[in-house]
């Protein structure tokens, strides 16, 4: 038995998210059913991130355990020559017969994209989030400096029973413009749910002048999720890369 | 009776090309549609440009005539409100009762995606085309140099009754690499049906060292498709803006 790790990129656009739902199709399910036609085993994959509806990965990771004798590299491969369009396996390894994807020391990026345009752009429409007000990005960035570091983020976190430690750190958060394309990019060793797409919609407010960068401050302190900006919707999310610090990026060869 | 232009943007997926065909919808259509239901009468727009099946455009131009007393400027918002999320009303204005988005002069301004990677990136899938082999975009710039200009381009054309005259006028054709993205940014006075489209495919296989950037010139002097490339695939190709030299561009507002 082989434990396969796999960096899986998707157009999360037709998928209920990653993790298997009794509503609709979801990546893990697509993998699951593909995995098994080829191989023949009756295989579950577990994900490091179970991303929402509609939400983009460029690289996720996910494992599964296996007796087929298929050399670990070729599994992106074939799986490639199996999956749907919108679905892509980048690389694939073998590793430990204990190696969790999410019970591991680990770094995630992910990017929030907003097109800033007085007219939305049809063809950025799945995987932008459009705003017609402009946004200061200079605004933006003063108050995500006030998000980086180690912080209980409970007022960016929307209300789930089984998160009981809410103290995150964030090691990086850069809000970038190109053009009329602002990136808002984020590193950090975890996150709470939805919390990167409600420090989203509280730099967007921050961005179009209803708080000051300061206010974010005040948000981190109230503790309370009422005090921070919406959930930004989820077609402007990315998950860019999980980084485990083992010398070699789980996500090598994405960029 | 006044006669309404509209610039028009969409993301090309989801339609079967601009003009109105027994089997599929398209973009032509919805809009002839949603405009009927708007001011009631029985309107047909004419478009500029007849895009492909997965063509995607961010300025094409289209004239209706109508009675209704909307302000012309008015007919984008009130048209935005209606029509679905893949197409866009980027402005409107009053156009003299004679004014033809073809029979005119004008210039075109596409621009041509290539995700130049080695594997896919499943969200960028239906805007560009994906090219694994490494492509060296100096040698498609040397070769762009021999279409710039005045030439016969039927070697450039796919098979077509309703075109006598092969004559057309390249005034800008640009290959840019940035990073993994390669475009191909091409304005003319007019294009024969797939040109862009052979121009690309021809290019690229250039950047992939299978033509010489001097063939070419040999491939437009043969006046035979056969010499030129295949048709890049769809998807990667973007009408970007139709000019139509009058001090102000049609498509003003889409940058």
């Amino acid at each position: 038995m082989r434990r396969i790790r796999l960096v899986v990129a998707y157009d999360g656009t037709n998928y209920c998210g990653w993790q298997i739902q009794p509503n609709g199709i979801t990546v893990e399910e697509v993998l699951n059913r593909t995995i098994c036609k080829m191989t023949g085993e009756a295989i579950a994959v577990i994900g490091a991130s179970r991303t929402d509806s509609g939400v983009h990965a460029m690289g996720n990771v996910a494992v599964f355990d296996t007796e087929s004798t298929i050399p670990p590299e070729r599994f992106s491969y074939a799986l490639n020559q199996r999956l749907p369009d919108d679905i892509v396996i980048v690389s694939s390894d073998e590793v430990p017969a204990d190696w969790h994807p999410r019970y591991r020391n680990c770094e995630k990026t992910y990017e929030y994209h907003i097109l800033n345009t007085r007219i939305p752009v049809p063809t950025k429409r799945l995987t932008n989030y459009f705003v017609s007000f402009p946004l200061d990005e200079k605004k933006m960035q003063q108050a995500a400096e006030y998000l980086k570091g180690e912080h209980d983020f409970v007022s960016f976190c929307n209300v789930r029973t089984d998160v009981e430690d809410t103290v995150r750190t964030i090691t990086a958060l850069d809000v970038l413009r190109n053009g009329e394309e602002i990136t808002v990019r984020i590193t950090g060793n975890g996150f709470l749910y939805n919390m990167v797409r409600i420090i989203v919609g509280t730099l967007i407010r921050v961005g179009r002048g209803f708080y000051e960068p300061e206010q974010v401050r005040e948000i981190l302190e109230a503790k309370n999720r009422k005090a921070a900006g919406v959930t930004a919707p989820p077609q402007g999310l990315m998950l860019v890369r999980i980084d485990y610090g083992e010398g070699r990026e789980a996500s090598e060869g994405t960029d």
